[in-house]
């Protein structure tokens, strides 16, 4: 999962039209101030394990809000910061988890509609730290940050190493 | 190199503080209306061919004005759309490259400064093919999305299936 997490004076946004994968919503419309927004990407290796995915992108995302003193996240479901991405039952799940996990811990949660066109206005603060991007992987106590987007599997940097020596 | 091109009613940027790589620049505040943006990001692979990079980006970069419709665009360096960074003697080579090699083809080209943190503020439209992402690789006539982290080397989708099919 890739997220982009942007510290914002605001964003608003108005969902224009369906995709074919677009969920069932009333909230056509919203918007959040002084907030973070996660623009947030689900993969094909996140539908290897979605619960930890959820785990991991939580403590990822509170660690950086404890970072910048906010606490308010609005979710923004886009497609467009990965070449692998995941299916869109899995990708509603972890984003409906990752929700539902940040509630619990307390934040201020909104969450846009996944599968929509969206216009939108987003106005980023500029610092040092407003901008940043979290790679998250399904493994437990690992960083992994690289796929193969043919079978989907990780490389370890052992194996790239190995591999990469040779004929390539 | 990663593009994420966004259709936009308007971008204003402020440039608030240099990083150890900020280019020299005049100006630090600017905006564009009715265009589209190019958040780019120069890849390590791309240190390979930069002048390679700058043609087939170019060429992505027209054919998707043609199909918008639109003229005008906003080349704005963003940072956080891949892990594998490269240099940034590199990234403003290829960032000025794409910008003169447009101007050339008659585009009307800004190009936010190099290395700066900006606060910004973008309204994209949101129609189907507002929000669109490219990778651009550094190879001739073929397409290629995929590296490895540790040795830079592109994977061919042959190679791919024959690591992936043994031991990983």
């Amino acid at each position: 999962m890739r997220i982009l997490s942007i510290h914002a004076d605001r964003l608003w946004y108005h969902a224009t039209k369906k995709t074919r994968m677009a969920e069932p919503t009333n909230v056509r419309e919203d918007r959040m101030e002084e907030c973070v927004v996660l623009f947030c990407c689900v993969e094909k290796l996140d539908e290897k394990d979605p619960d930890q995915v959820i785990r991991s992108a939580t403590a990822g995302v509170r660690k950086r809000l404890a970072m910048l003193h906010v606490n308010r996240v609005l979710i923004y479901p886009y497609a467009h910061l990965t070449s692998t991405l995941g299916s869109p039952p899995v990708a509603l799940y972890i984003l409906k988890g990752l929700e539902s996990s940040l509630i619990d811990t307390k934040v201020e949660v909104k969450r846009a509609p996944f599968g929509w066109y969206k216009e939108f206005e987003i106005r980023g603060k500029g610092h040092p730290l407003a901008d940043l991007s979290m790679t998250i992987c399904p493994y437990h106590g690992t960083e992994c940050d690289f796929t193969c987007p043919y079978c989907h599997h990780p490389f370890k940097e052992g194996d790239a190493g190995h591999i990469c020596g040779g004929a390539l």
